[in-house]
């Protein structure tokens, strides 16, 4: 878990700083979370990373989307010599992109070669990974950030890119949160009103064709089976129930892009390098990945509120101590508004690294 | 006025890009108004300036602030040489501090001397500024922008420096929005509960001090005088009381550092230059800027909400096309806020050069 400790130091340290107390507001809890992550006020910030996972998703055959799945892999040709938008937009961040279920082919250049299937199943038919599937899946996310922190990097921004991974994200968020579809539900890269209500209308089919309860209960006696050592009271365990449950949600109705980032997420915790949260694909792995493993959270970064409705609903419920500091209606995706985070980090940083009251002849600010 | 035509064509630039309509939100609008006040989608943004505007306010005599007038020089003499917090976060922005009233000396290094007087007035006991003083401040503000226009600046970030600043600027909001002191008054830089019930309890006496009705008609009865060619008709010129009560709320409460800042937001509209709000000061002053000069506010850009109850409620007022993007509740001053707009507008724009669905294989999303 990351240090109480370091959270003490890093908030003296900004308290140091010659400026109003907690001046730069959400920013100076987001560098001290950085600080308790990497067990030091001491950190870098300039070696980082962007893991974009790319997959296709069966769901789109219901006509969920605006778009085709083959132009999954046209964006993914153009992340492969960094010339999709996010790779536009940046500079001093390496990226990632990982092909973990493309459907149409399968890209050159810088992608690297994931794939778990030629895209999901389509869940209106059946569960849209195999339950292997999405285990494998969540272990390329951690085999990325094992490599990305043996590499140095000091911080990993989440993107992805995958035709129908909207429909994906609110169908498990739809399962789990037990709210009313539409309140999780938005219109993607761009649906008429119509489309709108066909892609709630499609989840809430979706939804009602699984026994998730009698999933939840043959996985957990199954385990109980192979593992009875680690069974052995009388009283069922809940709690690993609630992990089952995500992990079905995530296997019956996610893609292998939202199985990677909820890896990208374990791996954080795991190897304890800052994870940035981008908009509702990235966020509903984020959610995923604390309720597989609780405490994952810890080891997250929120960077902005998105569009889509379901984000504040996420937030809500995953109670991270940090809120997102961005809130311009983002919705393009490939880890875009995650990489924004970067530029006002940098900016916090250089504060907190720079003049202190005692250089100076102001009296630092009492906390009232 | 910035050109519809201008904003078309940004629009059909913006959807010609290979990334969902709007994908970017809050921040394609932001880089559309930019080119409308350019007149051209082909605009630079690489030459920036931020103006800070320095003075101290004899309200703070009345103990509304946890630290004292002498704070003012103490961080101006920073921003001489750069080295106060947003000297420290910036970098390919170049800084104009400019010393429009400070009290307790005059800084050297880059600040540039404009002192209309030695701090305002305590309002508590006389207008804080007569209405030379206002007319002079803001012509300040207007030729910082001439300037900056003249040396080819592209853009313009405001910021201030100033203790009692924020109890300036909601005793103004206070008198023109006529909603109840506590909901436009914060803790400024930090106080107690004790102090914030104190600072709204100054404000609340300050604002019933002043015959503010008949300070309007005294105003406007004077122009009238002066002017007679301009008053011809029987019916009063309800529409020019208005920008009097603004003026005149400026003048009575405000501190020089606003009424500067009011002045640039004028000088924007005038020279064709976006300039960039920070906070509530800089609100503030720019709620009064469009009060006094309709249309003002078509050349403005918002950058964060901060953290003072007002924002929002300037915001809702001014009712400007675009919303702050950055919600991290900031409340540094400085124009640390206003330049963290920056680094995004530079990502946004980016990708606005950038790679067109004409040189993909993808085809364009429509508008539905």
């Amino acid at each position: 878990m990351p240090s109480k400790d370091i959270e003490a130091e890093s908030t003296r340290k900004w308290n140091a700083v010659a400026k109003p107390l907690n001046g730069l507001g959400e920013l100076e809890h987001l560098i001290t979370r950085i600080a308790m992550i990497r067990g030091t006020t001491d950190f870098q910030l300039s070696k980082r990373a962007l893991g974009i996972m790319i997959s296709d998703n069966g769901i789109v055959e219901e006509g969920v989307s605006q778009s085709k799945s083959d132009v999954t892999l046209a964006v993914a040709n153009l992340m492969a010599d960094d010339l999709s938008s996010v790779g536009k937009m940046i500079k001093d961040v390496d990226t990632f992109p990982i092909d973990i279920g493309i459907k149409d082919g399968t890209p050159g250049g810088k992608v690297i070669h994931e794939k778990i299937r030629e895209g999901s199943r389509n869940f209106m038919k059946e569960p849209a990974q195999t339950q292997e599937e999405t285990l494998r899946a969540i272990e390329v996310g951690i085999n990325l950030i094992k490599r990305l922190s043996e590499e140095g990097y000091d911080i990993v921004a989440t993107g992805e890119m995958g035709i129908g991974n909207t429909t994906t994200s609110s169908t498990i968020l739809a399962e789990m949160l037990r709210l009313p579809v539409p309140e999780l539900t938005g219109k993607g890269a761009g649906l008429s009103d119509e489309g709108y209500a066909y892609k709630c209308n499609v989840i809430e089919r979706a939804l009602s064709k699984y026994d998730m309860n009698g999933m939840i209960l043959s996985l957990y006696s199954d385990l109980a089976k192979e593992m009875p050592d680690t069974f052995t009271g009388s009283v069922p365990d809940i709690g690993l129930m609630k992990r089952l449950h995500a992990f079905l949600a995530l296997s019956t109705f996610g893609g292998y892009d939202i199985s990677g980032l909820a890896g990208v997420f374990i791996g954080g915790s795991m190897y304890h390098i800052p994870i940035v949260i981008d908009g509702v694909i990235s966020a509903t792995a984020a959610y995923i990945a604390e309720q597989i493993l609780p405490g994952t959270k810890e080891y997250m970064l929120p960077s902005h509120l998105g569009s889509e409705p379901a984000m504040q609903h996420i937030y809500d419920e995953m109670n991270l101590t940090q809120r997102p500091v961005i809130c311009a209606g983002l919705h393009l995706g490939e880890g875009t508004g995650a990489v924004m985070l970067f530029p006002l980090l940098d900016m916090a940083k250089s504060l907190y690294d720079g003049t202190k009251f005692l250089d100076t002849d102001i009296e630092p600010y009492k906390e009232l």
